[in-house]
């Protein structure tokens, strides 16, 4: 019942990620609606991103340049390498603006039942970063999942023989959460990692 | 601190409906992470979309040929004409299979705080389609909203004087409804509008 064109447009758009049936018709109206210029330059986007981006040889992030900014910037310390999952981690770290040093991205997490052991990840290639570059700290900057634990004892197995500094962030509470909507591992780990308060 | 093509497309992604910076985020790693082929697919059929797909000259709706399927299908009774205000409106009603007429969109609902008069919309296309076809029935089929209804009341006092019998779909509980959800206004339409059960 749908035009051929659209009927396409509307399957195309389905398959990415978030996409149902439902916005994937939106989504397809609202191209119809825009201007042609404005498809254009949405297309030219699309087309130029997949072009134009790649991983960083260094960290992996992504990047369009060679090395990445980050790689790059001799402003950001080199003395600690903070290891991510995935490019979004390194982002939502970048927002904080909590960290200053460089960054290595895995490329995912150990995961037995997805399939994925240590060497999909960018593991090797952390070894051999470690052992070039003068790295004193290395932060374990991963998910407090089931996957991410597994990762964490995973890495620190195997770096200690490198006499590296390995450190991981702090789990506890959410800032801004109310405390007793948090679930019952967060709170024994705030416990567990409970600080001096000093006035 | 992303890279530009990356920033670019995320932008770009953003300006959809219902796409936040979170979603435009997610979709732009897809895009990645997505074969060449697979981009490739996408950026065609939103480019086929934007230039094959045009309004219906006789019915609005969206279409690939001319005039629309639905137009051209002449299974279809032509004694009936069903007013929708959008094409998501009339693919909706194609869906439930309950209508067999051919359709006329509006392109919109009447709607003064938007700035959108009567004029704005396909009325007076309406209304030369009901002198020069040999329509015996006109059903509004438009939401009940505040737009809704005032487009109802406009069409049906602008389309008096033409002498066509002019209906509209039922208000009432939605089936598969828990009663004691439905809202008031919604419950007391399906008061007024009630049918004697024949068993």
């Amino acid at each position: 019942m749908y035009a051929e064109t659209f009927a396409r447009l509307i399957e195309e758009l389905k398959k990415l990620p978030g996409i149902g049936p439902k916005s994937a018709q939106r989504l397809s109206f609202h191209v119809l609606q825009s201007s042609r210029q404005d498809v254009d330059k949405l297309v030219e986007a699309i087309k130029q991103a997949k072009a134009m981006l790649k991983h960083c040889s260094k960290c992996y992030n992504i990047t369009d340049v060679e090395p990445c900014k980050i790689c790059s910037d001799d402003n950001r310390g080199k003395n600690q390498l903070c290891v991510v999952a995935e490019p979004k981690d390194l982002l939502a770290i970048e927002r904080s603006g909590g960290y200053q040093g460089k960054y290595h991205v895995l490329g995912g997490l150990i995961s037995p039942l997805d399939g994925i052991g240590p060497e999909s990840l960018r593991i090797k290639e952390l070894i051999e970063r470690l052992r070039r570059e003068k790295v004193e700290e290395l932060i374990l900057a991963i998910s407090p999942t089931t996957e991410g634990e597994a990762t964490n004892i995973y890495l620190s197995k195997i770096l200690k023989p490198l006499g590296v500094k390995i450190t991981r962030l702090a789990y506890g509470l959410p800032i801004g959460a109310d405390m007793d909507y948090a679930d019952e591992a967060t709170l024994s780990k705030a416990f567990q990692g409970r600080n001096e308060l000093v006035v």
